[in-house]
């Protein structure tokens, strides 16, 4: 029976659904508006039980997974959602050992899958022309214990990369078309390009640019995520789902061709 | 610049996008439709190169992605397909080090899936009925060299699984309602179960069960992944798209209240 | 160029896109959040032309369309969408001089859809067992000039319909396989069947109960609409969208065997 | 019981779902794979009824719905689909005694749809610049007996409509923005008009010029036609899809303000 500990990162879920996240810390109390919990009364409690607030509400108390973490992210930002980092991690061959390397950072959602998915023995290479912005994907990231896998960055990425060899780049910015030659020098050979893009305009710029410089196995696609209701006896889509967030765009540059072949 | 070795995964790929995938051995050829190259000119050729088979025709030469591994696995059932398989990575925390137990086998695309992300620090129970899938699985994941992860269990799974105290619980069976009792037995306490269901009666059942055994956090929902075509000044889906694979449901046991509680 | 005379259906926008619908009446004023117009002034009007309220607002004055006229419906029960509206007058072969029987009647939209395409020539029965919602479709169906097209009964499904030979039958109802029996009775033979369910497991059961009661040329099907942002150079789909109103279930009865057949 | 008459349009339905549409004849005969069935034989049957082919296969005898009848449009250019064709009759408040004026004409399956919904006392004015498309057309109108409702005018669009004060215009072309005068001019003051395209590019032109324009009520929007398996039991949406055939843009112009307004 695995039971918590001090530093663990804990979750807290209420009957409705409302979930709670944050690091277990001696002599600290939770606080929501169902109640309060003592940090102490959690610590030592096994993984999966329930807990009640000292007004009596039940609480479910897990170790957040990382889906439950990507949505509670602090936001200064709109964040690249579950169902797209998802996709990414696959398509870039996120995994243990593995150097990414991303611009912008946003609110660290992406550089916490990343973070999660390379493992210590991996790298996260994230790059932000803000500082507010890094500096509160620092404290999300610090906060899941996976801060010392990420190396920040700041600057303007028209000023290029200082990272060499990467497996993976992935940009979040308005303009990535403009980028592809500091994607190329970041990247290692027969590496693979990701984007993600709020709109049709953007997109037709980004492939035209990527086929002109020489990437194959282009992919542009979106994914659509339609959750249920869980009625079994009357099962059915929720009424409403998010109907866009951004096209993804993947690809793979080729070394560029020397003038005799 | 990174160079291909002997003993490594190789990719080619075609000009009209056909992809083929081997490991790289001295002495060996490739053939396709395009005519023939040899391994030895493959090995120590950099990564992104282009290449030529003996009839002239251009090949690209890369390493594959996981994407490119799971869509040329060899198959003889259906797989369950990239655009579930990053979600459900997601869904269950996989990732370096951790235990993932699925069944069953099938082809063994999830399972390479599980492999790759849980690292060589992690562990795959992969559980299925038939010899026959688990073989053709187990050449999947060795051709991949990712076999060294992994444990087969050839039986049923109404006999329970021999683990105890993994991370994650993943079926592909037709009644997974079936088995709850089984999950609850191998999951550590907290650990979290999903499930791909083609269709809405077994959903209806699976969510049924889940709410009578006190699981939380219960998520039905399926992924829908939309490709565009690549011309950037006619940019537009594609005429046609995979409409379903399954429903994928989510969920988390509480340990069952004792008689007090 | 065609002017609003008293009596017309008029519709007046504002510049954020709200809608009002509402008959020209000599003396009668209108009035909103914006201000007021007098109908004086609108009666003589050409359509198409804008019209300022007293306090300076400026509206589009334009005829209302079909679609209008269906999302502005007053309404006490869940609509049929104008999404699902469409396919279903194309599926039933609604138009002109067409016999139209729906049960139930909810709001009337649907009966004004039916209403509107079966023009002067045609005719609608329209049956609920709640009178308060036939007084509501009523004054829907008045206050558009469609009411004379349509004649409401009020009574239970399963006592049967009073109606012969009518071209199509269409059930918004929670049990519609329960009425095969009454909808032969009322339909033309070889007419077409309809309905619209919110749930699988409705669906299930309509179409296992119109597979054993010799219905053919049976679809089920479900329609998506998703909508644009209207900003030419940041083409993008709406952030969210419906995602599920009800599973549209078509068939025809073919006449049953006779003993030798 | 409504009987089958010379003249009538038919359709027959084998078991497997292939659906024939052909207008009765006395002495012709019908002839599928199945085998043959004469027009005498048919001529004076029920609709709803089945029949046998000379070989004893089954087949069901029905008057095709307006649906079936657009499905099976003999064409040489996409026509616009069924699911598209629903929304845009609605959209653009077709209906009995309406005039509609469409460009191009193509196979004719959006100029039946207009036809079928006006009605004897409406009328469907059809440009097209190639006399093969319009033909292709006219046979097909009159082969379901809706010619006689329909205006073919052959020229380019550019040159301008004959027609004026019609109810709405929809435009299937690739420039549609080039075109908006030429809309202006034939359309009613306070008229709808649509388009369908199918790429991201031509909607972002068209809705930059429409807004440029003094349309009003703007919206682009995508129709998404799921279809499920007719299994009750395992109940599932089908494998594939059409996943695009075109963005629908609808708006409505304003009168052009004079200098003093």
């Amino acid at each position: 029976m695995k039971k918590a500990q001090a530093g663990d990162l804990a979750m807290l879920t209420t009957e409705s659904g409302k979930q709670f996240i944050f690091p277990l810390e001696a002599g600290a109390d939770f606080q929501c508006h169902q109640g309060v919990v003592s940090h102490n009364e959690l610590i030592g409690q096994p993984w999966g039980s329930e807990v009640r607030t000292h007004l009596g509400h039940r609480l479910s108390f897990l170790e957040p997974s990382l889906r439950d973490i990507l949505l509670l992210i602090k936001r200064r930002s709109q964040i690249v959602f579950p169902k797209d980092i998802g996709y990414i991690l696959l398509r870039l061959s996120a995994g243990p050992g593995r150097t990414m390397l991303e611009a912008g950072t946003g609110s660290g959602a992406l550089t916490t899958a990343f973070a999660w998915s390379v493992g210590p023995t991996g790298r996260v290479y994230s790059y932000d022309r803000r500082e507010d912005m890094q500096d509160l994907a620092r404290s999300n990231l610090a906060r899941v214990g996976l801060l010392d896998r990420v190396e920040f960055k700041l600057g303007e990425v028209e000023d290029g990369f200082a990272h060499r060899d990467v497996d993976a780049v992935f940009l979040d910015l308005p303009a990535p078309h403009l980028y592809l030659a500091q994607v190329r020098r970041a990247l290692k050979n027969g590496g693979v390009f990701g984007a993600i893009l709020p709109t049709t305009n953007q997109v037709s710029e980004l492939v035209k640019a990527m086929q002109g410089d020489g990437f194959i196995d282009i992919d542009t696609c979106e994914i659509l995520l339609r959750f249920y209701k869980n009625v079994p006896e009357r099962l059915r889509p929720t009424d409403r789902m998010v109907a866009h967030t951004g096209y993804l765009v993947f690809g793979r540059p080729l070394l560029e061709r020397t003038a005799e072949s």
